[in-house]
């Protein structure tokens, strides 16, 4: 290999390799790293600022005046400007430069599938290829026949492919026939297969396009959330990441939450608004996609959809109806492929549909896609994974057995039944710190505040119980603080005052939402509490906690404890994935196993009813408490609060 | 089982089980034996004429007119009018009350597959069940879900059909969900599914329908000829045929042979008039069936066809250009399944069309059939497989190799290129006896002739040198014989003359048309010899022969040895089969075990290219002498000819 260069992005941390010549922001793009380049490179924007950490870079005077001396000095570039020399380098990204999706999204911290040629080096203990996407292309170039080698089209088309995969069975649609003799003979026998991949032993072809179309084949994996629809655009050759984008689902405006939207489809609606909405919205999203990489939609041959049994059947245009009364009956669990564009999804014309598989009318496609993502249904540890969102998933289990239940937590986390909640988008307070009466603030975009999104308000109330503004009961008690007032006789936290925020309304926290979040977080704590002990077990028996939930990029697992949200055991046992709907969705668009493998984990998986158990109402009060009304439940809050306090008294 | 009684046809020698009080009519349609009916069994038409030769019948007095005194002493009833007592019967079937198109048609010996119940005896040496049809109907009684049984529609469907399959993977059609849920509530959780056998591992739910509609499961087995298209209905519950239909295949007049119609395809005539002139040839015929069994054409869900190279792309819609100029590519060989719909041929929305497999431009799906329905790749007995029609297809091989060749055997044995040929249907001469001056003939039907089909030339040939009339080159010798005359030069011998015939036009041979007759018969014994020798083998090494060919009801094997169209072998080594294209076409509609053997076939069978092999056209001038220029390949025909010379002296 010629002179390769290791780029380092911060804080990511990923490395990759790259020539001399190339520019920073193309080499993030390669890396799955999101940019903000609203000029797409021509230096006129000045948004794609980078910190060179180490290393140096040529830096085009063209995007000089975007930049003042001080930053000069600190070793800010613009992306798009900096071109790599012949030396590694390390880089920071400022949050002000990454895209505005990509803060509220949905990052996930789900392991990459190789492209083929990174896999051949350790030795896979997995008995199939782990990397086979679901559909893919393959480039043909045939012999031409003679008298001697007379095999026909379609024959000579298998034998191709069954040399360059063997021991695959080949099948192909009837509709391949179609003009084939035309197009092999005017394409001088050079032809690309979209191929799907039935499973690893069986591959179909599904269309044959002329020439080689290898370099444009493109899956988008979806996370059809109730709120929130983010899709990924994933480079099928190199398994690369290369564009994501979110936004609200449009279904909204039928009703906020699932109940209100299958009372709509059900009643004089009916099913149809919601299904356009659904795939409006995706459509979209992938429009976004697919100018923001410069590609065609016809270069998109596979989706994937990971979202719960309603979203899912609402997506498919499948009445939800049975799901909402009892005995709560799913039309189906794990789904057939469809073809896209049956389904209204814009992409190539023979681009297929996969769902993620659904567990029942309570545990969908999102939750196996979670398993499938964060790869617990392959250890032997015990582990739990918590999916916080509108209902707070919980899965519990490891290679043998997996048990899921699922609690409803109400809006809060993602940013409803608050005051000033907001999806985790640009002005959101995600990050709160208060000393004494400092209090400083972090917002997404770090711009001014415009609300508080999920990761905000734990960190908030985790840092008004820790400087004593509220009680354990979540009630407050120092009314005096400076950032404290009453409004109508409900006290609230002022984080930024009228003056501070972006849109001149004070963003605050009041203790009715406190109230609603600690709800929420019990809710969520009693379910998991009540499920492993269902199971004979305790959360000190874990051995690994997986949380996700879109939460941006990061959710603070300490004070998440110290509130009580999540359980307190040991930190390195605990790790947040993010977005593991999305994750889990892109697993299987990359790998047909995957998907398989999720199939088999919905099979697998057992629900736990818990509303009809009769120690979750118990648990549920017990858990309405900061962290918990049994402090033995937290010792390392309790010990901190201890400390704390005993500090305090000292400095008294 | 209560009281069965046995029902025996003649001349079929067919048997079947039926219960006091069925009608004979009824019970014939069962044993897949069609008896005119024109009334529909109203018993006021007299059409389905049977002579009850031994047991006894209920013979209602309603259909007494019809028949005379001497009939009633013979023991003639009407098959509708006739109600099976308590005692096994045996009937025969005269010629005049079959239906027209049975006579012209394409009977086949080939072993029918019997229906699951009646496998279950022997022990079946096949690893994968036999009978298993291509596409069939299930019928599911779903337990209604509740709290505890909560699996989806989908999955409820699943595990039905795993509990009546195991064994089986069972897979959807996405289509399948659409209303699913509907569906299921709205028919108390009755539906039937429409299944496609993929293999005896993998089926596929292609769609549901509302309650038990098992019973109207039809398949269309089609042999598409070039100049003859024959349909047949079986009832995929039963494995029985329940109707049978055949007509000239409307291409026609785009041309009379292959190669032709290929030039008006690739030419400005294009491939829709072609494809279209098939498809309403085979809707025709199944429109006719259809009304003939009482059905529903949605009663249809599965057809099978095969064809030529040729037929079978233009029935597809596939250009078959490649075909016919060097190096003779194929679209496709082996033929992905299609939506019958999607080809244009009308049946039950979702039924689908198989194709028999192809080997090369040369040898169809016909062939592959032909060998299917004998079964010659099973044994380990060297076979012989002659399909004679416009094309001598000849297959050589056993359990281990099969080769083929085709040789050109121009349309005498299809009734076109002689005076007074004609199809195989009503009046055609089938049968002809010559002692001296007397003159015997059967016509088909039983009516005045109207001309001669290709087994009553062969019948007249073989008489005609026996007899001395004309000599082993085809020429008249015995132009003094009461049935011979010339017209403008040319001797010919006439079977029926003006007055005898039902058109007023006489029946005649021409010196001409044994000429024709000569070139056809010397190029596919020839053709066997060719390809025998190529092999290192004899014809006296084959170990069975069988003959196949739409000649109607029968060849006459002795007389076809006698005038040297095939090799002198012993006759029990020599098996008359049919319609074999029509009978594999059968196999593959009842067995998806047969339909892949057909595909394995296809694969392993080498053509062996006659036209390039250097002593063919030494074999063909060879072969132009009746029996053959070589007496010594013929010693039975010697043997009987100085015989009959040594008894002709004796009497003289
Ligand atoms: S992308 Fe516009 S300045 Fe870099
Ligand atoms: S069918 Fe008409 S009389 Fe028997």
């Amino acid at each position: 290999m010629a002179n390769r260069i290791k780029v380092t992005f911060q804080p990511e941390n990923r490395v990759v390799e790259a020539g001399p010549g190339e520019t920073l922001l193309d080499v993030a793009a390669l890396a799955g790293i999101y940019i903000n380049s609203l000029c797409g490179g021509q230096g006129v924007c000045g948004k794609c600022r980078l910190k060179v950490l180490s290393g140096e870079v040529e830096f085009s005077s063209r995007g000089i005046g975007f930049l003042d001396r001080k930053e000069v000095d600190e070793g800010y570039v613009l992306a798009c400007q900096s071109t790599l020399k012949d030396r590694d380098v390390e880089v920071w990204i400022p949050p002000e430069s990454r895209r505005e999706e990509e803060q509220i999204l949905m990052v996930d911290n789900i392991v990459q599938y190789g492209a083929p040629s990174s896999q051949e080096a350790g030795a896979a203990p997995v008995p199939v290829p782990y990397y086979e996407p679901l559909c893919h292309k393959v480039f043909l170039k045939l012999p031409e026949p003679t008298l001697k080698d007379n095999l026909s089209d379609l024959e000579r088309i298998y034998r191709a492919l069954a040399q360059k995969f063997p021991d695959v069975k080949w099948e192909a649609d009837f509709a391949c026939l179609r003009n084939l003799a035309r197009l092999l003979r005017d394409n001088h026998w050079e032809v690309t297969a979209l191929v799907h991949a039935l499973d690893s032993h069986c591959h179909h072809v599904r269309s044959l396009e002329p020439g080689d179309t290898t370099r444009n084949a493109y899956g988008v994996a979806v996370d059809v959330g109730t709120t929130t629809i983010v899709a990924q655009l994933v480079d099928l050759k190199s398994s690369q990441v290369v564009g994501v984008e979110a936004s609200h689902n449009q279904q909204a405006r039928y009703g906020e939450d699932v109940i209100s939207r299958m009372i709509y489809a059900c009643g004089h609606g009916g099913l149809d608004p919601l299904k356009n909405a659904v795939v409006t919205t995706i459509n979209t999203l992938v429009n976004s996609l697919v100018a923001g990489a410069g590609i065609q939609h016809t270069d998109i041959i596979s989706f994937v959809a990971a979202g719960n049994t309603t979203m899912t059947h609402l997506l498919l245009g499948l009445e939800p109806c049975t799901i909402r009364l009892e005995p709560y009956i799913p039309t189906a669990t794990r789904i057939p492929w469809a073809r896209a564009a049956e389904v209204g999804l814009t992409g190539h014309p023979d681009a297929l549909l996969h769902c993620m598989p659904c567990v029942s009318s309570y545990v969908g496609g999102d939750i196996t896609a979670g398993v499938l993502a964060c790869g617990m249904n392959d250890s032997p540890q015990l582990s739990a994974l918590i999916d916080i969102g509108t209902n707070g998933e919980i899965v519990v289990g490891n290679n043998e057995w997996l048990v899921c239940c699922s609690a409803s937590a109400g809006p809060a986390f993602e940013g409803g039944g608050t005051k000033c909640g907001m999806r985790a988008t640009k002005g959101a307070v995600q990050k709160v710190r208060i000393r004494g009466d400092r209090l400083e603030i972090q917002t997404i975009g770090g711009g001014k505040a415009r609300g508080i999104c999920g990761s905000g308000l734990i960190d908030c109330m985790a840092e008004l119980v820790a400087e004593g503004i509220i009680d354990q009961s979540g009630k407050f008690v120092r009314l005096d603080h400076p950032r404290v007032r009453e409004v109508d006789g409900v006290p609230e936290f002022v984080l930024a005052k009228e003056t501070e925020s972006e849109t001149g309304e004070p963003v605050v926290i009041t203790e009715d939402d406190i109230g609603n979040l600690m709800k929420s977080k019990a809710a969520v704590l009693a379910a998991m509490k009540v499920l492993l002990e269902s199971l004979g077990l305790r959360f000190s028996d874990l051995d690994r906690l997986y949380v996700a939930g879109g939460f941006g990029a990061h959710l603070d697992i300490e004070k998440s404890i110290r509130i009580g949200l999540l359980p307190d055991v040991p930190r390195e046992k605990v790790l947040f994935i993010g977005n593991s709907s999305l994750g889990g969705a892109r697993q299987a668009l990359l790998s047909t196993h995957a998907y398989r493998k999720a199939n088999a984990i919905a099979r697998q998986m057992t629900y736990f009813e818990l509303s009809v158990h009769p120690g979750f109402m118990d648990e549920f009060v017990a858990a309405l408490f900061l962290p918990h009304t049994d402090q033995s439940l937290f010792p390392s809050v309790q010990e901190a609060l201890k400390n704390r306090q005993r500090e305090e008294a000292l400095l008294k």
